[in-house]
């Protein structure tokens, strides 16, 4: 283990003198020395040195470690964060939390009551995880419709790539289903949580609806709302905090959130408010007072407490448990160990990232799969499991083809980590350009309505 | 303490038979009996038997009781409790709650500054302790207004006379200040406390609304609101809410109000509730936005828990303190261990009471401190600061010189109890009719005005 650290060590360093483009001679003498420990490493383990992989199941570790350091992964709304280099062991989520794994017999169904080719988020296993998905389908095959709720936390102006995964892929439900779409905008919940002003808070969350707006939502199916505005205008969502209010206790909250009694009862309650928009009646304008209409939440599954909460509450206050849809979370640029945080600037690609800042933060910051030289990459190849070029590429890149084609070239050596870099690089830029044109056409006035309470196209 | 707990019981019985016109041999047996009872009490604690006052300082008890029987007497918002009959030690309230008494001064000063006679519940200590009162009113000399706030908590349809207390004072408090009064009603508290629907709360809400209506308030300078409204049409109060609960913790409340880890959290997060309205931005419509008009509010002492802890958050939210005026409890009709009480008819005088319920509850319930024969009642007069229709006469009897004559009197022996109540009962039956004309006369559509949130006739 400890020749495992050395090593890892050594790795940074040769990559850090090269990005620094420094003397030669120092590279070359940092080479050596990596090369001299990967030897001793295999002689002592005897197995292939891997980057994000310490050695397993070896008589130099007594450790009952896992793949992932035998830590478990720390998944919550405010935290996430595993010791492998190739992200949250999903699996292992999936049993802890006690969901369903989409697996290739639900996408087909997606594919076949929809009628649509499923999603790349769903064909690559982004979207993973899910809640009584079969239920809501079993229903719209009957043609008892639902309706999509999903949301963000308006910390601050800056989003970023990671934070479009799910409005991209409810984009994509809203049109292939063609049902009403709820955003909440829990502005309320930045300020209990961060040191910032309800005013900060409350103008974040218009700023960052106009870059969900850009995501091309329709104005007739969807809903955008500020907590702070929407719950002094809907005496009807109010009470259905209150119900949940009531069905909740503080021993509760305590298990799910890992609150404690040194927390501000803000916090405490505010698991009630994320939970309301589940249920249709918090929205009498748009399903005219009905209570049945099934919600189905697109999210990524750090926010799943929220939802296990709010799916033991249903059954108590009269109301169907909303279905879940989990995504993945959106690696941060220096590995899958964490997500990407819009307060990190070199962890994110930022919405509003230039090309060129966008060519930099990838060549300098994307934690790389690829072999320390030129000649270890050819022989050995690299590993697009921890690469996160490759791992971007996975979310932003629509063929599957090309895909596969990439990862079989990177495994083998064919393709070097630059040239994966500048694929990624050439894939972001005109994405990211092009949300900014979108965004640079959603006026203010395009944002108050999205966020005016009203009426939407659909007969409930 | 043994022959004290013997005796009383005994004249509970003795008062029995004789409300049960038993027998005459079986209540001369009673009295008999009483009688010696009382010669043995004398004999062993050198004291003379007083009803409601147990032995103290003597050598037959040894527990260090003091005249309410040592224990701390229980005042929180959802209990009250002595075991004095005369009621709630409210000296020791003040200390305890670290308020300040309405002494003789701070009456003249009101006098002084309104320009009327004091209010007979402030001639009287029934408001006994305030909090900054004497900044309010060097503020509106120098002709900075104020406002008032106070509320009730909509349990049921059925409101009592003791409910009307704060409320007559406040419209006096309103008459002579001229100022704006808003008055709260906590449906949403009453569901997350009680076994009720989210709807029964908010009806009873609009029932009471109506005996609040009917005490005389000025539609053009009174608003008056239900949580479950007021919160889903007020973005601004909302606001304030969230500011309150980003500044509690869940350790305050907890030795605040007792709130243990197996609350929901609805209740742990409802003091915030009750805490906005003591600021002024939390009605934009009345206070054009500003945040610098202070509040006063006058309310039974029980509730001042949630103001100390609004008082401890204010300034750091940047509001001033809101100012308190507290009233004494109004007594059960059986003594003033506790408070008269909505849910136990036989304990309350109800604003729905004909005449004739009136006259039997009085004469049947009402706890008297006179003697149990009328010969040792004239020999040695009766108590009338454990006597239940002295006290209620002390909250409604406009005259002082009567009252005073009536005390007198009692206490000396010249009047019996059943004159005494039936004074009482000739001072309830038209208070309480004239109140159920005036509740006839109260629209629906007159609830409506006084609850939308609108303008008040005052410039902000």
């Amino acid at each position: 283990m400890e020749l495992y650290e050395q090593l890892t060590a050594q790795g940074d360093k040769v990559r850090s003198l090269k990005t620094a483009k420094a003397d030669k001679a120092d590279v070359d003498a940092a080479i050596q020395l990596l090369l001299k420990l990967k030897v001793d490493y295999k002689e002592v383990t005897g197995q292939d040195y891997k980057a994000g992989c310490p050695p397993s199941g070896t008589a130099v570790s007594n450790d009952r470690q896992s793949e992932n350091g035998g830590e478990e992964d720390t998944v919550d709304p405010w935290n996430v964060a595993t010791n492998s280099a190739k992200g949250v062991d999903y699996d292992k989520l999936i049993v802890r939390f006690g969901s369903s794994k989409i697996d290739q017999e639900l996408v087909d169904r997606i594919e076949k009551v929809s009628g649509q080719k499923p999603h790349r988020f769903l064909r690559r296993g982004i979207f993973f995880s899910h809640r009584d998905m079969n239920q809501v389908l079993d229903a719209y095959e009957k043609q008892k419709s639902f309706y999509l709720y999903t949301g963000r936390g308006p910390s601050s102006q800056a989003m970023h790539v990671g934070h479009l995964i799910p409005f991209v892929f409810t984009k994509w439900l809203q049109d292939v289903f063609d049902i009403p779409l709820v955003i909440q905008l829990t502005d309320d919940e930045k300020y209990l949580w961060k040191d910032l002003s309800l005013e900060d808070c409350h103008r974040f969350a218009e700023e960052n609806a106009k870059d969900i707006i850009a995501c091309g939502f329709d104005v007739n199916k969807t809903f955008i709302f500020s907590d702070l505005d929407y719950m002094g205008s809907s005496p009807e969502f109010y009470r259905n905090v209150v119900k949940v209010q009531k069905h909740v206790t503080f021993n509760q909250v305590k298990g799910i959130f890992g609150f404690s009694d040194s927390d501000c009862i803000g916090k405490i309650s505010f698991p009630a408010i994320q939970a309301a928009p589940a249920f249709s009646s918090s929205f009498p304008q748009i399903f005219k007072g009905r209570k049945d209409v099934q919600c189905l939440i697109p999210c990524a599954i750090d926010q799943d407490p929220y939802f296990r909460m709010t799916r033991d509450v249903a059954p108590r206050i009269g109301y169907p448990k909303p279905a879940l849809l989990h995504s993945t979370f959106f690696p941060a640029l220096q590995g899958a160990q964490t997500k990407m945080s819009a307060s990190d600037a070199n962890s994110s690609i930022f919405l509003t990232d230039t090309p060129k800042q966008i060519k930099n933060k990838v060549n300098k910051h994307a934690f790389s799969g690829g072999k320390d030289t030129i000649e270890e990459h050819r022989e050995q190849g690299g590993n697009p499991d921890i690469d996160v070029a490759f791992m971007y590429l996975t979310f932003f890149m629509e063929d599957d083809e090309q895909l596969e084609k990439i990862r079989q070239d990177y495994t083998s050596g064919i393709l070097l980590t630059g040239e994966l870099k500048k694929m990624l690089i050439e894939t972001l830029q005109p994405m990211i350009t092009a949300h900014q044109e979108n965004r640079k056409n959603v006026t203010d006035e395009m944002v108050k309505q999205f966020m005016t309470p009203r009426p939407l196209n659909f007969n409930f």
